[in-house]
């Protein structure tokens, strides 16, 4: 490698709550990464992306391309359509904004799709055809690999797998809908399972941990409660794994993966309900004892896949222009 | 084509109460038809089919291949494992058993995917690169188009759009679950919602066109009432459309395809509920409103689409030795 034009990529991955931002180099080493908190509207987030790219780029001096992963449905003209976890309607040319604020072209996706492209190239699923990434943060964010390529579908828009209705008539969706998978398994669902149990039930932990204030109640009070041995939260994150697994076993019944990789915050906890989870994996999968099972495993980029990943899609796309 | 090995091919498509079995000529025209009951049990399954295939070799006197599409869960090394609608487990090494008692190579794949196949190569989904096949017939079998392809899935079991939960804690299902997409948008979801409308809602023609058995509610009873325009039966068919527009957004969610094939029995009466499933799919889909619709369509090979989609695979087959 030559200083200065060493193949850098910016990739920065848009949360609901913060953007992560790295600069990759060309042996796929993250060396540097950044974080800001994710601005509400498009003209302020094309303004935060297009500054935190600026940022970046001054590390090594000169990048070869920049991505972007972005958490909601995208069109394959680099429009952004809707984004439950941003409000719902966008309906911004993000792509073209971007391109004219940079002066550059640049390239999107899906943030889970950005994801699961670093875990097939780097990560967990190196080699494997037939594989879903879903991602447990505020929402899931999910990613379908088939024939050994992310699908994006016919218009960009598949893998939306959180947005699965598993319950008719079930509980209201950020995305305007009821009973989507993402309303129960998810950092969201975990916490309004954790508010029922610390009032509905037997005394518990939870809520002491919150400080008494049931609107303080998150997923992290339930998961220390859990490690301490509090029945209550361990009934609660069995639930949260029986949702998980409905919703996997329904990925199952649909595409067969042989990999299934779970990304996102809730990740951190994986040790308290992976036993629950496959339990109940193996209860709920159709034909059940008739069919191989699917490795269900952690990611293996941790939080920055997506950024990572849109890094890579810039890359590929820069070379194959 | 030269007489007597002109590249016919037989394709038998097993379904839940018949098998239906074709050859195809090498233009892909039908010149022979069968069809016979299905009976219980593998080893009768064999024999059976064994005996109409010879039956339709006698027509052109000489097959290039023969192919066989069953309904439920085959894995990769041509053993049929799970089969809801013929009563669960069968585990049983049907390519080889059928191979055995033939004396020759046989193709089996699911009875949707050959169907998928058909559509995707001389039917609704020529040149399509994501689609999905779904067909409506007691139980909802179905196939997964991506990137041109049929898709198996990592062990052969993809495409069971039928066997996903909609409704967590629903109505029980032929495969020993809950709540799946097939226990309310086949004709047996259609069946029970007739049988609890022609009891428990205002009075209708349904049970009167069943004899006044309620036990002799059918499908059937229920379209005709809808056609002579009986309110209650045009109601329990908006019910059935908004349960088959439900799972059909779950798709559009999952997989984003441009084409929805409709097919199996139900589709005879298309027209009576393609309006309210167009209505009540814009109002389910994630995004309504912000992403482009597929074209939901009714299947251009009608029943014979699963029996000349295994005789394509095997003239495919054969032909890649």
């Amino acid at each position: 490698m030559s200083a200065g034009r060493a193949g850098y990529t910016v990739g920065i991955d848009v949360g609901g709550t913060k953007c992560l931002g790295v600069i990759l180099d060309s042996d796929n080493q993250v060396v540097a990464e950044t974080r800001v908190a994710t601005p509400a509207g498009t003209d302020n987030l094309v303004e935060v992306l297009a500054e935190v790219s600026t940022e970046l780029v001054r590390i090594p001096g000169e990048v070869d391309a920049m991505g972007f992963g972005l958490p909601g449905l995208l069109d394959t003209e680099g429009r952004f359509r809707f984004a439950p976890n941003l409000g719902g309607p966008v309906e911004a040319p993000i792509a073209e904004l971007l391109s004219e604020r940079l002066g550059r072209q640049v390239w999107i996706d899906n943030d889970a799709n950005c994801a699961a492209r670093a875990e097939l190239r780097i990560g967990a699923a190196i080699g494997v055809q037939d594989a879903v990434l879903v991602t447990l943060g505020t929402g899931i964010g999910s990613s379908v690999i088939m024939a050994g390529e992310v699908q994006r579908g016919a218009h960009g828009m598949a893998g939306e797998l959180g947005h699965m209705t598993v319950d008719a008539h079930g509980e209201p969706c950020a995305c305007g809908r009821r009973g989507c998978w993402e309303s129960y398994a998810s950092g969201s669902g975990l916490r309004r399972m954790a508010r029922t149990a610390a009032i509905a039930e037997s005394p518990s932990q939870i809520l002491v941990l919150a400080g008494g204030d049931l609107e303080n109640v998150r997923g992290e009070h339930l998961t220390r409660a859990a490690r301490d041995g509090d029945v209550v939260a361990v009934e609660v994150l069995d639930r949260f794994a029986w949702w998980l697994a409905l919703g996997l076993a329904n990925v199952s019944a649909a595409l067969d993966p042989e990999l299934m990789i779970l990304g996102g915050g809730l990740v951190a906890d994986w040790d308290l309900y992976e036993k629950p989870l496959q339990k109940h994996y193996s209860a709920l999968v159709l034909g059940s004892g008739h069919r191989p099972d699917p490795a269900i495993v952690p990611a293996a980029l941790g939080e920055r896949a997506g950024a990572m990943g849109a890094a890579l899609l810039a890359r590929d796309e820069f070379a194959s222009r």
